[in-house]
């Protein structure tokens, strides 16, 4: 094409051109009255008219008598010879239409709409008007559209992977004894995740992850927290040697950052930023199929200084989720309940402020219950989840923070207790039994610092440039990093972090 | 350690432990008043006191007479005898101390003080008082501090990479004719970047950098856009099979994404979310070694349905940056003007709504002032430049959006013209001269989308959970990906993207 490409002289034929193109544009913008249904030509921005377009959100009796578009999912059709009942859906909300046989509805046009693969993108041309009795079957119940036009946009296969309804009906009914519905189940669901994602529990869910990471920022933002971008491609070791992913950059060796650590800890500590945080995608590579590990998750990451104690950076913790659950109910009501209605959870308890126990007392309380567990041992994921249940006993709480680990089960950068080697400045914060913040105070002394790397025989040089950054001068500092998908999988109750995550990543799910 | 981990019944002795650490950090929560000046221990939680510090930047006039602690960075320190004038810096505030030979402030305190290294950490005690005359050497002017104590908590090294007024120092003297000071290059500073980030310039750099992305993220949300994560490790082809990096996944291969671009659109319209954005890494393994490429950089991505024209996004496009660019005028003044103060810059232009030209008209604008162009070629990165000029000069703005892009240049999900094939639906916006932003309608039919993935060359198979996600019926969209340092370096008038962006990352840079 580049080859005869006009040149100068050609001007008066593109001149041309451009006309016959705005007259193109222009007759194609014409309303064509007469047609009342069909197969769109491919929307490619032909031209723009005045057609107004409503949400299915927005439409409520108030609106009775007014006609407009509507583009959405084609959900579903019932027609007879002379009647269709369509449903159509538009993100979380979902109408009926009816196509009444008339003199602006011919016979043909109720054939081809009850002929439209379900799924379909269409326009429709509407009336609101009030029904008889409520609609049970949509979100928008007392009201109903009068369609007198219907063009497909976009159509789907007439077959496809799952049906809508399957995957979007209540679980206990697809659970129930002797239920004859179809399971759709989870890995089915992920491989043709853009058909999933169309139900309203899953649009609901993924609002929620949103608006998880928008109360964390917004609460930080307010707190001068400054965000920052910090690389994923890293030279030399990451935190640890083990579960990288490894790759070549250029003529050297990189790796995937299995955290911001230590560059949110050198852009808070030693750069004097004093209080950052981070947003972004955190790799491991670890061979984990278990129902809350992935291979890559989104942390939700600060770090701040502190002026004595670690307990500044806890109180920013409890304030954080306070805000962030407080809010979740007062501005995601709509979608908490849209997920309740397929997948019912326990509301989540949480005390004001957050309850902290130490690793010490949660030891304690295992053995009272008869747990095998040590004190200087890291907790078992059965363990942990034994202790959750033991603090919602005693405390009636499904938050909570754990203080004080063991230095032994924690990272080298990890600040130890200042009187006991024992014990570490560190702490991990649960839902409903689960881990879903690990953080400390850090070190922040280059000497102690190579002191704790050697100790766990991680070679010196390949945190040269991290150990450095502690030379010239460094602020005491602490922080954590949150993962998005166990916080929202754990909130929601749900038993698989899959759920939480829009196309999720394991050792065995690269697709799509 | 684990291994003597005390069982059961040395209960008691552990209670002692306990009452001893309680003990301990009561002691040293205790103020020592004969203490006035030294190295503290290491800030390793001991306890908490009732000390009050505040801010550099918060001491004004009105808190004369007031006493409380400061920690910051002791820039500098100038001693005689009896008398010593230190700076001390935190974040882009500086203010001057004194330390005067008196009954609280003995002579040894005043040696000590000329001993600190530079940039080490240190607390002081202080009494505000005001000056005879202006100080011109800090940011707060009509204010100083009586220094009564001073501790150093982190020391720095005697001896540093460079020294922080060369690093902060205004370019137009460190470049004038006849200069005898150092000038701190580049690569330098980025070498050592925590001790670089100090600077008032540096500071406000990432603060305007956080800054571009929250009102980014503020505007969309405004208007419903839900925030995505997704995935950076991605199986099969990425858009493009070249310039990717590639690593092992398990047993699979897979590479890293050189954006969200086909997560983003399965998302907005295969998934009906409808308005998407996400903000995240972006790698490109392209070996360009330019003052504007870099390896991994920000991408500011949004995706929406548009019902018929994909003017739609280019008027969110339009409103997005009036709105980035008057608030950061607004709110980020005092970030502005410190940068202004060590790399000065011309303030950016802009039209309210956005000038659009089509790439033909900016061909023409080209070919008349004498450059050598193609009409169907893309532009190069001097023709981009100039045309920038060109447009300067005609209309009077920095920033513009330059419009249908010859299709043979696009990528292959770029919705052709509908009317003349040799272009497409497809746009740059340009602040300066330079590229900031590329998007497009794209094809949201599967089968076209076939025959453009066919007419690339690239193997469908590839890319079949993306094609794949097209067949159940998708919305008509389009979108665009920003360039966050990109457009911090351009705004700020930078010649060098890797000012813009806190740790680099280019073919020959992977540390720190």
């Amino acid at each position: 094409m580049a080859d005869d490409a006009p040149k100068e002289k050609k001007l008066t034929k593109k001149e041309l051109r451009i006309l016959e193109r705005q007259r193109t544009a222009a007759a194609a913008a014409e309303p064509k009255l007469n047609d009342s249904f069909g197969e769109l030509p491919l929307i490619q921005s032909q031209g723009k008219t005045d057609k107004v377009y409503k949400f299915v959100s927005e439409i409520n009796p108030e609106l009775q008598g007014q006609s407009f578009w509507v583009r959405g999912n084609l959900q579903s059709v019932r027609a007879k010879s002379k009647i269709a009942f369509i449903t159509i859906r538009q993100k979380m909300a979902s109408i009926q239409g009816i196509l009444n046989e008339s003199d602006v509805v011919p016979r043909e046009m109720i054939k081809f709409s009850s002929g439209i693969p379900k799924e379909s993108i269409v326009d429709v041309f509407v009336t609101v008007t009030l029904p008889a009795q409520e609609v049970t079957s949509t979100t928008q119940k007392n009201v109903e559209l009068s369609v007198e036009k219907i063009f497909i946009v976009s159509k789907a296969l007439p077959e496809l992977p799952f049906q809508f309804e399957d995957a979007a009906r209540p679980e206990a009914l697809v659970k129930a004894e002797g239920s004859n519905y179809v399971d759709v189940l989870l890995d089915t669901r992920l491989n043709t995740r853009v058909l999933d994602l169309r139900t309203p529990a899953n649009q609901a869910i993924m609002r929620i992850q949103s608006g998880v990471s928008q109360l964390f920022r917004e609460f930080l933002q307010n707190r001068d927290f400054v965000e920052i971008h910090t690389p994923k491609l890293i030279g030399g070791a990451s935190e640890s040697g083990s579960s990288v992913f490894k790759l070549k950059y250029f003529d050297q060796e990189a790796c995937l950052a299995q955290s911001p650590q230590l560059y949110k800890q050198m852009a808070c500590a030693c750069s004097g930023l004093e209080r950052v945080y981070e947003i972004g995608p955190v790799f491991r590579a670890e061979n984990s199929n278990t129902h809350r590990h992935m291979c890559e998750f989104t942390g939700l990451d600060f770090e701040m200084v502190i002026k004595e104690h670690y307990h500044e950076v806890l109180d920013v913790f409890s304030d954080l989720f306070i805000y962030i659950f407080d809010n979740l109910t007062a501005r995601f009501s709509k979608e908490l309940a849209a997920i309740n209605e397929q997948f019912p959870f326990e509301p989540l308890k949480y005390h004001k402020p957050s309850l902290i126990i130490s690793f010490e007392e949660g030891v304690n309380m295992l053995k009272a219950a008869g747990a095998t567990q040590e004190l200087e041992e890291d907790l078992s994921t059965e363990n942990e989840k034994w202790l959750g249940r033991l603090v919602k006993e005693k405390y009636d709480t499904d938050f909570y923070i754990l203080d004080k680990f063991p230095l032994a089960v924690r990272p080298f950068y990890t600040m130890p207790d200042p009187n006991d080697k024992r014990w570490s400045n560190s702490y991990d914060l649960m839902i409903r039994g689960e881990e879903i913040v690990s953080g400390a105070q850090r070190v922040h002394d280059a000497k102690l610092l190579e002191e704790r790397v050697d100790a766990f025989g991680i070679p010196k040089e390949s945190l040269k440039a991290y150990i450095d950054a502690f030379k010239f001068g460094a602020l005491p500092h602490g922080g954590g990093g949150i993962g998005l998908e166990r916080v929202v999988m754990l909130y929601l109750g749900f038993g698989n972090i899959r759920k939480a995550s829009m196309f999720p990543r394991d050792p065995k799910r690269l697709f799509p």
